[in-house]
């Protein structure tokens, strides 16, 4: 027999609550022919029940008190949007221990967190649905576990951070410093008062745990991940690398090489020809290839409201699908999924990636000043594959802009350093790792 | 208790046959961790079973005999990858009946016969996958199935013929005329020795019908798909087009307007600032519009062994999660789905669609032209965005391009049919259908 009800508490009534409440009412009726299933939205619960959210709400279902849907015996899925690690992860606990199926977009609490919340959900036997936490309305997460099943991983590159994908639009198209750049995003409640999360490369960074995580099934290891944001870039550098046939991205990057895993988060070069050079401004994209499929790309809104309740609202319907089925014949049982299917495995430290590089050098306006840079260079095996030096400055400093061939990120610090050191470099060395073939 | 062995009998081992049983042995193990479930290549059965397909498959598993496939009660999943109608719509049928799984990649049979099949698989309580059928390895069935399933679906452009992307590009990159960029396509093995499925937009159309009766719960309607071929589009149109700031495409369109489905395919100017008019060579893109998650894209190859495999073995996996799961109860039972879920709907014939347009007039080199053909335009209240003429030809024709607003089809047939009447106009009017915003 079918149990063709599945009753839904929300806890968090901010922007993509209140998006996905919407779409559980707006879109009842669609969801319902598509799967046989009536989800019903029975609580949502909100320090502010006051606040005009502008969408009509059943009357009744509103509540300060988290505890009481986590504790509602009817309640088959509590949707956690709150964000944050506090008092969110205990919200999430307590649900999982009432067997409660859970449903997050929380990046932050899932890539610090996440081990052990996957842990109690097992035990528990109970489901976690995550597909809003990467990417927004992008259902990469479903790409990953499910649509490439049959790939073995070997790389994901992805815009995920809408607001420094929109700076560096920005930046790009309009010839604008990054300053100017963030508090026109800051305008546009594209970026918050305090940006650090995204323009620091750490809300990138969260969720390119998670995504390391199923293409690789290693546990979240958030810690692991290298971290660089975009504050540095300057209008410059951007028209340096539009010069050389890139743009500048902040790329999140996953790979396997040499059976380690590279988890980083920083300002990438990427060719004009790739696809993912042209995901411009607020939107994000996830590149995969895989060692089947080849290369992919899965491009979106990757926040909001409603693109962010998309994916909310198809992890409910995957999960009520499954308790559907259940309930069929009363029992529960754990999901094999693709999570965590490593025993043994090696995360990549910076310093032993290898990479091209670009690099812009603060030399003083004086003869042989690139002969030592380039002697340097070349001291540390870094090759050179083009330089752009132009502008005089009577005895002030001029950009030497240099990209080379394939290094190894080691030598790259260690050349940087000793360069920095020169007396004809005035400032620090600001470089970029640069994507796309050797050339 | 969990069955943990789900046994393959794949029917075809040319290309995709091939990727599939390759994938199926090579990356078993990473499949098995991630999902728990043991998949056995069973059984293979093709006509000729000599052949090298430089792939090692375990010895006694080959056979020329379908049936012997279809009947084995131990195989739990049959894929069919023969293509074509006959014998591939029988072996399917017969499977089905004896209570398998199909998987298939063949979507002429689904888009002309996929009702009958459905019908045929809900009656006997089994599963048919047909990932691969559309976009190779993009895994855009399970996208619109389950990562969209809370939205309305606004509009879905594809495209998703790789052949005709690739003729295209070419003409476009190397301003070739379409006879030549042919030729190259089949150099390649882009294109078969009879080009006609894919030049003349019918498997696009065939793809198309798929991905609207997703969309939009309708039956499998190929019938209804309005269809135009790339052959009429020369080096020139490609060139005016690039001046206007467009590029030409063959787009596969479905979407709602005025409560009926649109479904046609047919070369598409789409403005460069779209991503999906950056989609080159043998690649495959499906741009999906919903109306919670927006703008979505969705990109790779869409065909290919190893790509194509990818999608077939995805399904194969996901039949197996739920054989799994009955497994433990003995029990079988239908799966609702997004198929069909309209109960009424109507079919938007070609003629009552809206567009805008670029038309190519031969016009005779000789005052007044532009105003009698102006002049007709206008009577059907067509208005003109652009238009370019150049080049003088004494006594001769010349190529006289306009760029319309949005107009009805049926006015612009009927407007051609006049303006082909006059004496001032030598060769047949060649128009192009125009997407992006009104400008």
């Amino acid at each position: 027999m079918n149990r063709s009800v599945i009753s839904i508490g929300i806890i968090g009534f901010g922007t993509v609550g209140t998006g996905t409440a919407r779409l559980l009412l707006q879109n009842s009726n669609l969801i319902k022919k598509r799967t046989g299933i009536d989800f019903v939205l029975k609580k949502i619960a909100d320090l502010d029940i006051k606040k005009d959210r502008g969408i009509k709400i059943p009357e009744g279902i509103l509540t300060t008190d988290a505890a009481e849907l986590i504790n509602d015996p009817d309640i088959d899925i509590v949707v956690e949007l709150i964000g944050g690690i506090h008092p969110a992860k205990d919200f999430i606990l307590q649900a999982i221990r009432n067997k409660k199926h859970v449903v997050t977009a929380n990046k932050a609490l899932l890539a610090t967190k996440g081990n052990e919340i996957f842990e109690e959900a097992d035990k528990n036997g109970v489901e976690i649905g995550f597909e809003a936490s990467v990417a927004g309305g992008i259902p990469i997460i479903k790409v990953l576990r499910e649509g490439l099943v049959a790939n073995n991983i070997i790389a994901v590159y992805g815009i995920i951070n809408g607001t420094s994908n929109y700076i560096l639009t920005k930046m790009t198209d309009e010839k604008v410093e990054f300053a100017d750049a963030l508090k026109e995003a800051q305008r546009l409640g594209y970026a918050e008062a305090d940006p650090t999360f995204d323009i620091e490369g750490i809300d990138s960074a969260h969720k390119l745990t998670i995504l390391s995580s199923l293409s690789y099934g290693i546990p979240l290891m958030y810690d692991e991940v290298y971290k660089e944001g975009i504050t540095k870039i300057t209008s410059q550098d951007i028209e340096f690398a539009s010069e050389l046939g890139y743009k500048i991205k902040l790329l999140a990057i996953t790979k396997l090489s040499d059976g380690g895993v590279e988890m980083r988060v920083h300002p990438t070069m990427v060719p004009n020809e790739y696809l993912i050079s042209k995901v411009d401004g607020v939107f994000n994209a996830v590149y995969v290839e895989g060692d089947a499929v080849g290369a992919t790309m899965y491009y979106g809104r990757g926040a909001g409201d409603m693109p962010t309740g998309s994916a909310v609202v198809a992890d409910i319907v995957d999960i009520g699908k499954k308790i559907d089925k259940r309930q069929e014949t009363e029992g529960r049982r754990q999901t094999a999924d693709n999570r965590q299917h490593r025993t043994e495995f090696k995360i990549k430290k910076i310093e032993d990636i290898e990479s091209m590089y670009y690099f812009r050098f603060s030399a003083l306006d004086q003869p042989g000043v690139l002969s030592k840079i380039s002697g340097i260079l070349g001291n540390y095996n870094i090759s050179i594959a083009s330089v752009i030096q132009k502008g005089r400055r009577i005895g002030g400093s001029v950009p030497l802009v240099v990209l080379t061939h394939m290094a190894k990120e080691r030598d790259v610090l260690n050349a940087v350093k000793e360069i920095d050191n020169l007396t004809v470099v005035s400032d620090k060395t600001l470089f970029i790792r640069v994507e796309g073939k050797e050339g």
